[in-house]
């Protein structure tokens, strides 16, 4: 049911100079921006690898847009560095369930838009080992649905 | 040169228990399991997916086996969590280099020995955006060197 590392969230405070490094430093090119404004993030999604379930591989570089996003208030604790983990399955909804089932807090009862089209779920970090965790059903999953 | 997510390192208190976290929760399995002593770490190998470069990624469960232990001092200051994140390299040496000369400190002059028969570095963290960084080159490719 969980088939991939979707991607790697990374909160910044400067979208455009970690998107250099990353470049500079790795070769990694981005595949995609956008700004989600329900999540008060400006992000660029850099691709990495495919991977053998027909998805692929990202780092998500996120920068808040507003000093009220979860973003701003991890920076704010945190500073720069890992802001959650990610991993891909072909259905969202059925994967929450299954999470949920075996006692693991959902933050999102209803799937919502992350990047590039995807519909995601959070989960509770303290019931994950401290790693805020994504679940991700990609835009190419979901034509198929 | 960088073509997959290598691993994720996440620093657990009790890594039996971490196992079984991601096994029950994800279907993730233990592909490997080593102490390594230098690092001062039990460690389990949890494989996710095959990479589009012939590797895999994996995710790395991480408790410390004495106080003293970069990962014992981790968890002292963070909790659990994410401690890493690793890109896969086919020359580790190489990379390094290239990376040094890029202006990142890498902390490993001379690559040294990783999970299952890797050769790894680890580069500054606050010259990554806060994100304590591994290049990997797994064991595979080092037998044709």
């Amino acid at each position: 049911m969980f088939t991939r590392i979707d991607h790697i969230g990374i909160a910044c405070r400067d979208l455009d100079a970690a998107v250099e490094f990353y470049r500079r430093t790795y070769g990694f090119e981005v595949a995609h921006e956008e700004v989600n404004e329900e999540q008060g993030v400006r992000e660029a999604m850099l691709r990495v690898s495919g991977t053998d379930d027909g998805g692929a591989s990202y780092l998500q570089l996120l920068e808040p847009v507003r000093d009220d996003s979860p973003v701003a208030k991890f920076l704010e604790r945190n500073g720069e560095g890992v802001h959650h983990v990610a991993f891909g399955t072909d259905d969202v909804r059925a994967a929450s369930e299954s999470v949920a089932g075996r006692g693991v807090r959902v933050l999102d009862a209803e799937p919502r838009p992350g990047s590039m089209g995807s519909r995601i779920a959070f989960l509770h970090p303290k019931d994950c080992g401290g790693v805020l965790t994504e679940l991700v059903q990609s835009a190419e999953v979901r034509r198929h649905e």
